[in-house]
């Protein structure tokens, strides 16, 4: 996605080889009409695949999933890192490891959310070692719901959890693919 | 608002005399629909007061925000709630006492996106004893910005953070007042 990668060369930041920060446009201030733009284009990806509910993880997957579900005309369930007493009665649990925070944390969603008859396309902001990923997958599984597919904003494709994932046999769907980056020469893509 | 009241009373669920469940449409599932008129309504609300940057906390505020930014065409600002090693560089920062978490929090936001230049519309999905939006409104007043005003979807009218609130000149405009609530009867609204 053009707009996505031209977005990405000029207002992101590259911190060492692997930390990339957006957080100008996408995971702390949001440009909300860059994000219509995403979800139309996740729209348009996943448009033959029946989605009717969209599964993502707090707190940065939420404003992209919101968003995006109004061209799926369907809604969000949001994934929480951590149980709260807001949350009674029966979830779904996994464990996630946060390469943000150096923290493993319980991720749950209410059983009551999803379901055997749920087409479900997961989002996020960031696809990299795909802790988070492969969690929500987990979830989704349990469910019984049917997953069709993954889509991603920005994808580290020189980490390995993309390559590892589609090896499972998921369809994801990453909008910009990073190659490599570095903070003199900045990032490129694939 | 009269739809998210309707709403309320069917698929919210009161435990004990204060926790109120809004699970399956606000603040883990989300009804994207319900959430476009919410914004609406608040762009109905605020749209004399020239706001050019929603501020919100994660997580359950940042669905609300997106939506709503779309209607006034101005980007989300998310605060955070503990400090992630993705956010380099300096940060306004306050605490927030959880009452769903019993925790203390620190509460940050970016300096290089607020400024004495912003207008700043701040929402939320509850206000009950007020602790987060004290904690936001530090926030825009450190920076130097306009606070235009409070938006609330569900205020908890008989606890007191409304009250205390307005009563420091701040504008809140709540989409839904409960006067009081009981496992039994349900919920009353003012």
């Amino acid at each position: 996605m053009e707009l996505l990668k031209q977005r990405i060369r000029q207002d992101g930041e590259v911190f060492g080889p692997d930390v990339l920060k957006v957080d100008r446009f996408l995971n702390h201030q949001l440009d909300i009409a860059l994000l219509q733009e995403i979800g139309k284009e996740f729209a348009r990806r996943f448009s033959d695949c029946g989605v009717n509910k969209i599964l993502t993880i707090e707190a940065s997957g939420i404003g992209i999933a919101a968003i995006t579900a109004q061209y799926f005309h369907c809604p969000v369930l949001f994934a929480k890192k951590s149980q709260s007493k807001n949350i009674a009665g029966e979830v779904f649990s996994t464990k996630v490891q946060s390469f943000t925070h150096g923290k493993l944390y319980d991720v749950i969603v209410s059983k009551k959310f999803l379901s055997p008859a749920d087409r479900v396309l997961i989002l996020d902001d960031f696809l990299a070692n795909g802790a988070a990923l492969d969690g929500l997958i987990d979830l989704v599984q349990q469910s019984g719901a049917t997953l069709t597919g993954a889509g991603i904003v920005i994808e580290k494709a020189f980490q390995p959890g993309g390559d590892r994932i589609r090896a499972r046999g998921v369809r994801v769907e990453s909008l910009a693919r990073i190659a490599a980056m570095d903070p003199n020469s900045g990032v490129t893509f694939l």
